[in-house]
C-alpha cells in the first residue's frame, strides 16, 4: 500500500488550521501534521484584547480547539511550542526544533503549506524589553497578569494606533488604566482618511484615552518612555503595537522569494517559488484589486478563506497525483486549478468603544499620493429611520475613479469606502465591498434592492445614497468639492476653477450662528429663490462672475440649493460634499 | 415664453415624493403638483405601527414634511384630502374631488405619475365596519385612539399574519393588549418558508401573542370575531392586516392596462399603457427577477428608487421636447431611456420582539410549486464570534439553482435567502441580496471578502459559509437531505434513494438525550472513526446497503461526519441540511 500523502501546515491559526481541517474533510486517508510554535493552536486571535479587558472574561474562551479535541476530531497531528528552523525544498523536508525540550528534528513533506502569520515589529530602542506584545495567548498572559497588577488608574503607553493599538487602548481603560496611545504617522487608523480618523480620535479622548501622533517611542525606561520630541510620559506599562512583520526567517533563508519586509509570494493559487511548498495568511502577499501589484494585507477573514482553498489545490493534487505530469523544479506546473485567488481588497471593521469603524480598497491619500483619477463622495446618513428610536449618523466617504490610470480606464468604478459611526458600518461596508468585488460600478448603487424596516435602515439607504450621488456626479448634476477644496479657497490657495469662490452656508441662521467656515455668507435654503439677486450681487467678481460654492451640514440641502442656483443660471456652482460636518471633522484633523 | 411643463404626481409618499423632489431638483421651473388623498404627505408609512404601540412617542415625528415645507423649500402645489375620480388620458387631464369641501375640478397634465400605493383590503362580511385598518395617518390616529381607550388586557385580533399584522401585533403588546394573530394560511409571514416561519410563530408566543393560523375571520361581532370553524374570540378591537390591493380603481376605469387585482402594468421606464401617464410604487408590477413575469411586491425602497428614476425620464423628456417625436398614442415611443426598472427580488426585513425576519428572492415553497429545479441549504451560524459576549445564532437558509427552467440553466445561481435571528440578519440579507443582483453564483460568496471583527462577525462569515456548502454541493462534496427528507424517512414515504436510510445522529450522547429524530442512532462525531463496524453493520440492509444520513445540532459536524464516512467508502452518504435544529423548527411548522 501507498504511504498517504503528507501534509506539514506551519502554523496553526486562522489559514493554518482551516487548512487542516479541510483537508481532513477533503481526505480521510492523508497524514496531515501541523506545527505551530505558540503553546496554542486555533485560539481566537481577534479575541486576544477582549480578554485582556476583561469583555471576554473566560481565559478557556479563547481556545477554540486543543491539539487533543483536533485529533480526536479530525486525525491531526499538531506539534505545538515547536518552531520551524530551517526549510530543505529540495529534499522536502523542515527542520523544526520543540521549544519545551530544545530536541531537533527533521519532518519530510509532501506537501507543504506555510501560515507562519505575522509577528509584531519590535524596534531596537534603549529598554524595549520592558515593553509587552499582543501576538499570542502567552503575550495575552503577560499583559493580563501585568495590568492586573497595577494600581487603578495607572499610566500605561500604547506605542501604534492601528487596529490593535486602539483594540489593546480600549481593553485597558477597561481596567482602569489612564491610556496614552502614541502613533508614529500624522493620525491613527492608517487605513483611513484624516478626516475620517479625526472622528475615532475624538471617540478615543471622549473615553479618556490620550492620543498623540507624530510622535515616536524613543526608549522605554523603568516608568516612563521617552518620546522623539524629548518628552516623557509615565508608563507602569508600555504595548507595542507597531505593526507586524511576517514571520518568514526561514523560508527567506531557504531562498523562498519575498518581498521586501518577508512577505512570501505566491502565484494565484497559493503555490510559492519553492515546488509544493504553499503560503496562506498574513505572511503572504496577494494581488491589490486595483493595481494587481502584490500586497500585505494581514486579515484573518481571507486568511480562513485562502487556507481552504489551498487546501482543495492540495487534496485535488494529491487524487489526480498519477495524472499529473512531475512538476519539481516549475513552480506551479502541474498543479491543480480548482481555486483561484481573489483579489485583496482590504476589507476591515473595528470596534472601539461602541464605535463602529469600517474601510475597503483605497483611502483618498493613497489615490492621491498614487496619481489616480478620482472624485470624493462624502455622506452623513442615518443608520436607520430617523424617526425610529436610536438612529445614529455614519460617516460615509466613497472614492470613485474619474478617468484612466495605468491604461485601464476607472471612470465611475468604486475605488474605495470608509464608514464611522454608532451601528450599521458594518453592514454598509459589507454591502459596498460585494458590489466592488462583484464589478458594480458607483451609480449602479443606487439600483440595489436593499432591505428596509424602520429598525434598519432607510427607504433610501445609505449605500443607495451614494449611487445617487455617484449618478448625479457621473451625469455632471452635481459638481462636489472636498473640505480640502474649501480649506483652499478660504487661505486663497485654490486652483483656478475655484479661486476667489464665493461660499454660501444654506443652512439656518441658528446652525450659521453656532459656526460655520470663515468667510461664508448664511442664505437658508428655504429662502434661496426669494434672495436670488443678492447673491448674483456677490457673484459679481472683478474678473468676470465668481463660482459660487454652497454648503449645509451633511451636503443634501447643499445638492438642494445647487441643483435651484444652476436652474436659475448660475454657472459653476459647487457643493460641498459631507457639508460642514465633514469641514469640521477635517479641521480636527489638522 | 412658452408654459412651463406641467407634472401632476397621484400620490404624495414615498415614490410621489421622491419623484416630486427630484423633478425639482431636475427641473427649477417645472410646474410640479402633488395629489394626496390623505390628509398628509411625505409621512413616515413604516413608522405607524410604533406610534400605536408608544415605541414612536411623538405623532409629529411620522410628518416628515408637510404642503408648507414643501412648497417653500421645492416649490411644490401640494393638494391633501384630494380624490382623482377620473382620468382622461386623451385630454391630458384628471378630475379631483377635494374630500374637504366637496369641490370638484379638472387638473391638465403635461406628464401623469401614478404613485396611488395599495389600500388595505377588506373583506365583506358581517359587522366590518368596526374593524380598523392602518394605512394613513388618519388611520393611526384612529388605531391610537381605540386602543387608548381600552383597558389594560383586553383582547385584540388581528386579522393577518403578514409584515403589517405581526407588526401592529407586536404594538398592541406594547400597549398592554391581549394579542391574537389570525391568520387564513396555514403560516404567518407568507414569504417565508414554514420551518422559518415558525420561528417567528414561536417568538411571537413567546412575547405573549396568540396565533392562529387556517384561520380566517367571518364576522365581526360588537365584542368578538367570529372564526372560520364557528368558534368565536373575544375582540375588544379588530385590526385588519390581510393584505393590500392596488389603488388604482381611476385608472383601471380609464382602460388603463393591468393586472387582475388591479396593478398597473408598466413598461422597463414606468410607462403605462397611457400616453404620458407613468406609475411607480405599490400599485405597479414589475419584472420578477427569475421569471421576468410582472408582481407585486409592495416595498418602499422601490418605490422611492423609482420615484427618482421616473423624474429623471420625466426631465429628460421635458429637456429634450423639442427633439422628440410626436409620442400620441404609442405608449413609451419617443421618451427618454435615462434609466431602466431593475428586476424586482423582494428583498426585505421586518423586526419583531427583537428578532430580525428577512428575505431576499423566491422561498422553496414557491420554487416548488412552479417546478423549479432547487437545492437548500439551511445553516444556524452566530452572528457575531461565540467567544465575543451577546453572540446570536442565525437560521439561515439559502435555495440554490440545479438544473433548468424555462430553457434558463439555473445551476448554481442564487434564488432565494431568509434569514431570521436576533442580530445581523439585515446585514447578511443585504449582502446576499446585492451578490444575487450582481449576478455571483452561490459557490462565489465563498470568494466574498467581507469586513470581520470579533464583534461584528466571524472570520468564516455566515454568507461565507454558505458559498462554502454550496461549494461542496457544486462539486459533489456534500449531498444534503431535508427536515422534509428526513421526515419521509422516518415515516416511511421516501423516494428510492432515500428508503430505508440509516440515520445516524452524530451529536453527544448529553444532546441525543435532550431529543433527537425517531429512529435515528447516536454515534457521536468524535468516536465515528472507532465505530465504523457498527455503522458497516446497520448498514447492511435486506436489498443491498442502506443510505446513511448523518445530522448534529446545525449541520458543521454532520458534514465532518459525511465526509470520513466517505472517506471510508461509504456510498450513498447525506447530510441533514440544518441538523437537527432545522427539522425542530420543521416540525413546529406542521
Amino acid at each position: 500500500m501507498r504511504e498517504p500523502h503528507h501534509t506539514v501546515i506551519v502554523g496553526g491559526v486562522a489559514g493554518g488550521m482551516s487548512a487542516a481541517t479541510r483537508l481532513r474533510r477533503r481526505d480521510e486517508h492523508a497524514r496531515i501534521t501541523v506545527i505551530e510554535k505558540s503553546g496554542h493552536v486555533s485560539f481566537a486571535n481577534c479575541g486576544l484584547p477582549y480578554y485582556i479587558g476583561g469583555v471576554i472574561r473566560g481565559r478557556e474562551q479563547l481556545l477554540l480547539q486543543t491539539p487533543e479535541s483536533l485529533h480526536r476530531r479530525f486525525n491531526l497531528d499538531v506539534l505545538v511550542n515547536t518552531e520551524v528552523t530551517a526549510l530543505h525544498a529540495d529534499a522536502h523536508e523542515v527542520e523544526v526544533v520543540d521549544r519545551t525540550t530544545g530536541r531537533r528534528r527533521t519532518v519530510r513533506y509532501d506537501s507543504l503549506l506555510l501560515a507562519p502569520g505575522a509577528a509584531p515589529f519590535v524596534p531596537d530602542i534603549p529598554g524595549i524589553g520592558r515593553a509587552l506584545v499582543l501576538r499570542t495567548v502567552e503575550d495575552t498572559d503577560r499583559i493580563h497578569a501585568e495590568v492586573s497588577s497595577l494600581p487603578h488608574g495607572a499610566p500605561v503607553v500604547v506605542a501604534g494606533g492601528g487596529f490593535i493599538g486602539i483594540e489593546v487602548a480600549e481593553n485597558l481603560v477597561h481596567r482602569g488604566l489612564e491610556v496614552t496611545v502614541v502613533e508614529h504617522g500624522n493620525q491613527i487608523m492608517g487605513p483611513l482618511d484624516p478626516e475620517m480618523a479625526s472622528i475615532v480620535e475624538q471617540h478615543l479622548r471622549d473615553h479618556g484615552v490620550r492620543v498623540l501622533t507624530s510622535a515616536g517611542v524613543t526608549a522605554v525606561g523603568a516608568d516612563d518612555v521617552t518620546l522623539e520630541d524629548g518628552t516623557s510620559l509615565p508608563a507602569a506599562a508600555v504595548i507595542m503595537a507597531a505593526g507586524v512583520r511576517p514571520a518568514t526567517a526561514f523560508a527567506v533563508e531557504a531562498g523562498l522569494e519575498t518581498l521586501p519586509g518577508g512577505a512570501l509570494v505566491v502565484d494565484r493559487h497559493w503555490c510559492t517559488s519553492a515546488p509544493d511548498v504553499y503560503a496562506v495568511g498574513d505572511a503572504v502577499a496577494a494581488p491589490d484589486f486595483l493595481t494587481g501589484d502584490p500586497v500585505v494585507v494581514p486579515l484573518a477573514q481571507t486568511a480562513n478563506r485562502d487556507g481552504r482553498y489551498v487546501a482543495d489545490i492540495i487534496a485535488d493534487q494529491t487524487a489526480g497525483a498519477e495524472d499529473v505530469a512531475g512538476s519539481a523544479g516549475a513552480p506551479g506546473a502541474g498543479r491543480s486549478r480548482s481555486r483561484e485567488m481573489p483579489d485583496t481588497f482590504g476589507t476591515s471593521v473595528m470596534g472601539v468603544f461602541g464605535l463602529q469603524v469600517a474601510s475597503t480598497g483605497w483611502s483618498q491619500k493613497k489615490l492621491v499620493a498614487a496619481g489616480v483619477p478620482h472624485r470624493v463622495i462624502a455622506t452623513h446618513p442615518s443608520d436607520h429611520a430617523g424617526y425610529y428610536p436610536g438612529s445614529q449618523t455614519l460617516s460615509v466617504k466613497m472614492t470613485v475613479g474619474s478617468g484612466a490610470f495605468r491604461g485601464e480606464d476607472l471612470t465611475d468604478r468604486i475605488l474605495g469606502a470608509q464608514i464611522v459611526g454608532g451601528a450599521g458600518a458594518d453592514k454598509r461596508i459589507d454591502v459596498i465591498a460585494t458590489a466592488m468585488q462583484s464589478g458594480r460600478s458607483a451609480p449602479d448603487l443606487a439600483d440595489l434592492e436593499l432591505a428596509y424596516a424602520p429598525q434598519f435602515g432607510s427607504a433610501k439607504d445609505p449605500v443607495n445614497m451614494l449611487g445617487y450621488v455617484a449618478d448625479n456626479l457621473r451625469t455632471g448634476r452635481t459638481e462636489l468639492v472636498t473640505w480640502e477644496d474649501v480649506d483652499k479657497i478660504v487661505t486663497g490657495t485654490a486652483p483656478e476653477d475655484l479661486t476667489d469662490a464665493v461660499l454660501v452656508d444654506v443652512r439656518t441662521p441658528g446652525e450659521f450662528a453656532s459656526g460655520s467656515v470663515p468667510s461664508a455668507v448664511n442664505i437658508p435654503l428655504d429662502e434661496l429663490r426669494g434672495r436670488l439677486d443678492e447673491l448674483r450681487e456677490l457673484s459679481e467678481g472683478t474678473q468676470g462672475p465668481r463660482p459660487t460654492v454652497v454648503f449645509c451640514q451633511v451636503g443634501q440641502r447643499g445638492h438642494v440649493a445647487e441643483s435651484l442656483l444652476r436652474g436659475e443660471g448660475f454657472t459653476r456652482v459647487y457643493n460641498l460634499t459631507g457639508g460642514y460636518r465633514t469641514w469640521s471633522d477635517g479641521q480636527h484633523s489638522r
